[in-house]
């Protein structure tokens, strides 16, 4: 399956860094643990970093009701959603030809209020599952006030593309034999030992999803 | 110091979260290895990963002279340049507070298309040792056809915001007594083992500045 290529999600630069293939672009939103969205208010673009979940054809954010990000999107006014993944720094012999190794994922369109409760409460659970697998069965769930009090917004992920750079440096040839050490620093987000609340009940033990700790790789 | 809060950049949601010190401003931007920039194009709004890098109260963002992105921020028009780094996931009782601990940094403004040839020359410096300090001593530098092939942006920054959270779950008082296990992820980005380039010269060893590898802490 391949997602609808516009004008807008057509990659220009380096085209061969373009893909439109679903399940890549579904593997990069699925790693990344937070998004940039942008949006325009007042005529200014703004950048928020924030939390997505894919569920099939739909990406969710959530928040306050109160958020400038979520009130202007529920307008029903055009949202770009930005997911990246880096893969490694790309350290060539010549400064020209330094890159990085990265994968991301740009998603435009217009959401939509999510205002029917079932409908909220799977988004939650997709939301949390996805920054954490395993977490929504031990979690105390929403109750009626807290589901009051997150808006969550549902974005399509009709028009969407990929952009990936991977593999070795990309020197020109006549400085292949420049005595410049050159290669790639692979990249990862990794976690320390978690930190256990200091009134955690006694004998609470560590979830098993969070021994091994990392993220499924796209 | 402190950068002027507009508007634009006043922290609006969890205000207790905003920081507009400048110190807390340029130590996000320094330890962050990519930022996301947005911008407007025909009335869309576009949110781009790039590789930023500051210099005094310049950020430059660079590319090349084709990029929608680099054309668009030359014609003068406002942009949004927003890093982030995470810090862990905050995992609590209940699912309503869940969070992440992160710093993040919006800048907005205008940028200016730099065009001086030793400014430019400066500005390839700067990002070169913003992604990996001691690399521009060893790697050949730009030639003139290079520079001329490469488009260099700066934005002032002048109208900045951070947004910080950090330190424990916070959870609700009658949660504390559930069963459930709460604390913090800590997160940060590792590196392994640097990968030499096929075609690497023989002998050339592994720089001094590659071993222990480690963002700067902000």
């Amino acid at each position: 399956m391949t997602a609808k290529s516009t004008p807008r999600t057509t990659v220009r630069r380096l085209k061969e860094r373009g893909i439109y293939e679903r399940a890549t672009i579904e593997a990069i939103l699925d790693e990344a643990l937070i998004c940039h969205l942008g949006f325009v208010h007042d005529g200014h673009p703004f950048v928020i970093p924030t939390i997505h979940a894919r569920s099939g054809d739909t990406v969710y954010v959530h928040g306050s009701p109160a958020s400038r990000m979520l009130g202007t999107m529920a307008t029903g006014t055009d949202v770009c959603l930005t997911a990246t993944l880096l893969d490694g720094l790309v350290l060539a012999r010549s400064v020209f030809h330094h890159s990085m190794n990265y994968r991301s994922v740009v998603v435009v369109g217009r959401a939509r209020d999510v205002v029917d409760p079932s409908e909220k409460m799977e988004a939650f659970r997709t939301i949390v599952e996805h920054v954490q697998p395993g977490r929504w069965d031990d979690a105390r769930r929403p109750n009626p006030d807290e589901i009051r009090r997150t808006r969550v917004l549902a974005l399509p992920l009709d028009e969407a593309s990929a952009k990936v750079r991977s593999g070795p440096v990309g020197d020109d040839e006549a400085d292949l034999g420049l005595p410049v050490w050159a290669g790639v620093v692979p990249l990862e987000i990794t976690a320390r030992a978690p930190v256990p609340d200091e009134l955690l009940e006694p004998g609470t033990q560590l979830p098993s999803y969070l021994k091994g700790w990392g993220r499924v790789s796209g």
